[in-house]
């Protein structure tokens, strides 16, 4: 079925299986390379995986290959444009860094060491999102080892996903004309469930802020002061508690402005979904699942907004104690946004509610710690579902379901905007691989089928484009 | 006016003057010492300084000196009773332990390096309490120089006061005889100001507790788990924001039980003392007092009783931000208790307060981190607190104020209790010199008042009981 030019998928595939071992010991390369973006001190082995990335893009096949430097870490971005007339552009996204492995002593294994460990693979940004990005680059140079790949092909990796992608809408931007696509299909992102095949319709936005909460400018003793000047983590405690009330919902005024989500059909797609939840709740091991009253738990985590605090700190932090009245303490804040919320809006709602209620005897400092995102959501009959919808079938043997996924993925916004193109999550990482948490983890199984899946959606999508001059753009 | 066998004061004063470097060399030979309590790490520090202290009491003449082993750090205890007949018998107190110095990078110097700076000296400990601590021993020498001192001595030094001192009680009952004493003089405590001699007449009581909120039992991803599941950082920020109202005051109930104070002549004594609030302020560096409504600063920190969060923790706590639902957040709490509370009884109550709030989706825990100790107060009229008084007349050339203090030194009571002493506060620390801080610092010319005023106070008290017969105990 394979069209002029082109390699002949049965061959790709058999080439996958067999260079499948390299291809592995590609993502433990990886995993060893410390690539934690938000670090400063890790910023020579963000730009080391970047070089890296590089460096197979090259070896797959005669790819245009650049590292593209930004204000911030650099990207990779590369670019092949010799699939037969009429064949669709593909744009590969994906991402080089990882969140920092802290806290290390809960690790089982070294965090930037892959361990094989009962049938999985552990390390820091295996699942989030190294395996997963690895996959596309070994697919292109498998089409290109028997000929050529069906569709043109345009990778984009960042090394800032995980710091909220600062400077990549500029390199989407600046490169627009290059990065040209019909569809953007993002090797991030994640299946909801390992059991289940599962496209991902939408991702939640995103937005943050750390308050700080000052008071006296040094420690001071606290039986020498205490009761005469104000303690700022008693002020940090009362502002965090303010934010949301006893039902579970976020008190800013203007929070929820322009959020109505779900809607019935959305409603009435989440009730039908196999859902166990007490296998969920046992998954993330809470006493009891809690969140926002009159919704429920697919709701909560895919269809309404959040304000998470991720850390809050201040004075003593040691074993025993010790009896000081701290000078300041902070709160590092985030908010996953749903389709309707401005980030910039709820931003300022939250900065105005702080500053309404600073406490007596201190002062706040409310810092943005990323830019916005807003949520994204792929247009329910856009082909490119159709045609994922089609190889999950093929690979998993099973029907798909269509789902949310609380996480963010912030440069969707830029690819709509700028490229004009939507995205297509096809990630083969799994929703519970303890991703931003210790001993984060893969399942090599999901490494062999993405392998495959990517092959058969780019052989689909040229198909699809060339028999029945079906638009891969919508 | 020296009494037969005792050394006479001029020459003695003179020794202290002559020997005066020697003596400072030792204060920096215990600050170099890390003999940091709370942190099992140092526990060799602590032993080596109260070897220090043992071989300098050996040094100082006949007395019998002895380590005595506890069930945590050693103390050290030391007595002879060579004065004449009739001469009354001080117990001299002080501690050799010091708080941890983080957070370390708000250090000039470094903490365990006595340095001489601006006209002070700066390290950890230096002025709590080693370098006053150092005093009465080198004053024993030179007494014992000159032929004897003019008082029956006891010293006890313990390691253990910056942890709440939680085997002295037992090291006092255990060694009861040996310590009998008509008073205790404490080299603890701190003086309340440079400018003015002053005489602390009570001391706040503590208790304190470690409270530990738990939710998932690993960090999770919070844009994959973000409002399904509860935050414990949120319901640690609203279980420490229910301990406090808008006024101030402690919420929980039976906090207050028994607290009476201050009373109408305290209050009257408060409202007579000269007390600069803006300077006060300035010296903390917070933006404005503020404390318990309808009580006036000095009430707040000497005769209320006050509930500080230490430190508080939980989360990302590193540069940037990491997107986490972390599994547990803690808040370090101590109490400073006035007269009328007993601490098992506050500590009850702030158990029942906490778990009878806890929020849905968590589950908290709550840890003694030491033991209590109640408040103490030497009563008004008490011998050893004129005698004091004029001694502090004579060295300063100014008259002497009575002082509450906000901190506590939990021994007094054990000291009332076992030995029916009461403790006289004799430190020639001063109450601004960053204890517990960053910078810790001493005055020099503390240092040569302190030598002056202990020489000249031992000679009073055996004066007042040989001339007048006036009992030293009350």
């Amino acid at each position: 079925m394979s069209r002029t030019g082109s390699a002949p998928l049965d061959a790709v595939l058999t080439t996958l299986e067999e260079r499948r071992p390299a291809y592995e010991e590609r993502v433990a390369r990886l995993v060893a390379i410390p690539s934690v973006s938000t670090d400063p001190a890790h910023a020579e082995d963000v730009r080391a995986a970047a070089e890296t990335v590089a460096g197979w893009l090259r070896e797959a096949g005669p790819l245009e290959v650049e590292i593209l430097a930004t204000e911030g870490h650099p990207a990779v971005l590369a670019r092949w444009d010799g699939a037969p007339e009429g064949a669709p552009t593909v744009l590969v996204y994906g991402h080089m860094d990882v969140q920092p492995p802290d806290p290390l002593e809960a690790w089982t294994s070294p965090p930037f060491e892959l361990t094989h460990r009962d049938g999985r693979w552990y390390g820091r940004g295996v699942s989030d999102d190294k395996a997963s990005m690895t996959i596309p680059i070994c697919v292109a140079e498998a089409f290109f080892a028997h000929g050529a790949p069906p569709v043109n092909l345009r990778f984009l990796f960042e090394a800032e996903e995980e710091v909220g992608s600062p400077n990549l809408p500029a390199v989407v931007r600046a490169h627009a004309e290059r990065l040209a696509c019909d569809v953007v299909l993002s090797a991030d992102g994640g299946m909801w469930r390992a059991d289940l095949p599962a496209l991902t319709t939408r991702a939640r936005g995103m937005t943050g802020l750390q308050l700080t909460v000052h008071g006296p400018t040094k420690d001071l003793h606290s039986g020498r002061n205490g009761g005469a000047v104000a303690n700022p983590l008693h002020a940090l405690a009362e502002l965090v508690a303010s934010l949301h009330d006893a039902d579970g919902r976020v008190t800013v005024d203007g929070f929820y402005d322009g959020v109505e989500g779900p809607d019935a059909a959305t409603q009435a797609a989440l009730d039908a979904l196999p859902f166990d939840e007490e296998a969920y709740r046992a998954g993330t091991g809470a006493p009891e699942l809690h969140g926002e009253v009159g919704y429920g738990t697919l709701a909560r985590l895919w269809d309404r907004p959040t304000l998470e605090v991720n850390g809050i700190g201040g004075g003593y932090q040691g074993p025993g104690s010790k009896t000081v009245l701290p000078s300041h303490g902070f709160a590092k804040i985030t908010c996953r946004l749903v389709a309707g919320q401005e980030p910039s809006h709820v931003l300022a709602a939250i900065r105005t509610h702080l500053e309404d209620r600073v406490p007596a005897g201190v002062t706040i400092d409310v810092a943005t710690e990323r830019d916005g995102a807003i949520a994204y959501r792929i247009p329910d009959d856009h082909p490119v579902l159709t045609a994922a919808e089609a190889v999950l079938k093929e690979v998993f043997e099973q029907d798909p379901v269509r789902v949310g996924m609380g996480g963010s993925v912030p440069i969707t916004a830029a690819f709509r905007e700028t490229l004009g193109a939507e995205t297509l999550f096809f990630s083969f990482s799994v929703a519970d691989e303890d991703i931003h948490a210790p001993n984060e983890f893969y399942r090599p199984e999901r490494f062999r089928a993405g392998l495959e899946a990517w092959a058969r959606l780019w052989d689909r999508l040229a198909r699809d484009a060339a028999s029945t001059g079906a638009e891969t753009r919508r």
